[in-house]
């Protein structure tokens, strides 16, 4: 038998997660759990290096990712989900990983320089924001994953890891880090309702996964379509018309879709018998996920229990790891 | 009764310790224990941040150095001695304190500029060199030290570390970290055997705590004086040179260093002859601190013990702190 594959993953928890994490990976996360040894992590550290004046925010929305991730089937049993912040061994490797880093290299990340211009630093960013980079190797070399799923955006940021991986191995005439692959999903990423290319927070174009029906309904019935597309009888764009892109994802009935696919780009079908598709496709794909939220919102103790017991057993993982790390570099 | 002070001070353990180390901190800590709540740290994480790839010298420089301390009589029945990295605690307070500096404040840290010139990194500042301020500001903090004894060219390092007690403060209307002082002392630093300001490892030109009598004399007897200072029967110039200095420092016979260098300044006094005094005054100064190092040395096991003890009792005291600190944080 082959050893499993580790993988992993995890988002920041600065608000709940919506189709665009659902399609992006939370998908994959329920069906790697079989596969892989999985560990999912909460980065609440990571979200406090842009969120530093907020951590209530952070704090709140730890529950909200893990209410998430429980609702849609990532299953604690198969899954280690844990919290960033009860793993000091991650600070610890982040501070020996540094040393491996030149500041000059930091500031090239291209990654790091794209999302700088997106959050509008300025001249203040956050020296933090600007090692993360370093501090997501500690992350990914803790747990030795051999695989992190990422958006096409993020693969700078696994090369980074394997450049401390190989330095290390070689200054401490070591084998202990592991290199990571980057995995990027098939559908990487979901547009928003507003047609941009993605759904996010920021934005205020998201579906969320605990939308109720009539939160839902509103987005979808003002979803942006085809704007060119006037009357009913007028030929219709279907590609880059997010409400087909969603069907796509999301409607069971992949023949139906082709049919009201040809039937708009031909003409005589109306946006509106479209959404009222799309809404009786994510509501029967939302009612089971709010359903089970709704029963561990119910008991947040215990789903902190499940964090603590989770972050528990990553912490043994971790550990051993920061413990070879520090034997080869002939610590105390 | 009032609160005794806490005073935190430290090494890098990148090589044993010397006349200048004693002149400038060590005297001051043997007094200080007594009257100070005194913390002094080995540090092992630091030394890395410019030794990433000599962890073997760093390992075996962490008991030199604690051989002198021992030595010259820092007494861990009064002083907390302790191993940086045995403290992760520090470098979680690090990784939050990082997203409370700008990156472009790092960049204009006077100590690290002029560091970075001295170290000749050029293009390849290790980025854990960059922050080490922040980390600085981590140690500090971590033991709420009031005082900290630095060299005048550290002062912008403690400026460094009180800006971020202020932000922490004020972010997280908190009152958990405590803002320190720099002090400076009266005799910062002593020349080099060869006239250069100041003695220092890099430059070899260093008399240790643990020179035998024979490396001893070579020192002394090679040392420069006035170079102008040819002929006995010539007036030789005191200031500046670095046998008076430390005569200074070390004679207990203040009288006759002031018969000497009067009679110096006429012309008369040749320089073997004061050359000669030294020796015996460093030697009489230096067999006491030699013969306890080579008790210790014996049995360095028991040394390591007080440092993991002393380490067990600081991280006591940082853990405190750290939680201190993810409360206000609003923390799981």
């Amino acid at each position: 038998m082959t050893q499993k594959k580790v993988i992993l993953t995890g988002d920041r928890p600065t608000g709940p997660l919506h189709l665009g994490h659902f399609v992006g990976s939370l998908v994959n996360r329920v069906k790697m759990q079989d596969e892989c040894t999985q560990f999912v992590m909460i980065a609440d550290m990571q979200a406090l290096t842009d969120h530093a004046s907020e951590p209530e925010l952070i704090k709140k929305n730890i529950l909200e990712v893990a209410f998430d991730y429980l609702a849609v089937g990532i299953d604690p049993k198969k899954t280690t989900i844990f919290l960033q912040s009860l793993i000091p061994e991650i600070s610890e490797l982040t501070m020996y990983y540094l040393n491996l880093v030149t500041w000059n290299r930091l500031k090239h990340n291209p990654t790091v320089k794209q999302e700088i211009k997106q959050k509008n630093f300025q001249d203040s960013v956050p020296a933090g924001f600007m090692i993360y980079p370093v501090s997501q190797a500690a992350d990914i070399t803790a747990f030795k994953a051999d695989l992190v799923p990422v958006g096409d955006d993020q693969l700078p940021m696994i090369e980074q890891t394997n450049e401390i991986v190989r330095k290390f191995n070689r200054i401490y005439k070591a084998n202990v880090l592991v290199e990571a692959k980057g995995v990027v999903p098939q559908i990487a990423r979901l547009p928003g309702i507003d047609g941009n290319a993605k759904m996010s927070k920021t934005l205020k174009n998201a579906i969320y996964l605990k939308d109720e029906i009539d939160v839902l309904k509103k987005k979808v019935m003002s979803m942006y379509t085809d704007p060119t597309h006037l009357k009913i009888e007028d030929p219709g764009k279907v590609e880059g018309n997010p409400v087909f892109t969603y069907l796509d994802a999301f409607d069971p009935d992949k023949q139906k879709v082709q049919e009201m696919k040809d039937h708009y780009s031909k003409g005589g079908l109306g946006d509106v018998v479209c959404k009222k598709r799309l809404l009786e496709v994510l509501d029967s794909f939302l009612t089971p996920i709010r359903e089970k939220r709704k029963e561990y919102e119910k008991d947040p103790k215990h789903v902190l229990d499940l964090i603590y017991s989770g972050s528990k057993d990553a912490k043994i993982v971790a550990a051993k790891t920061l413990k070879e790390v520090k034997d080869v570099m002939h610590m105390y």
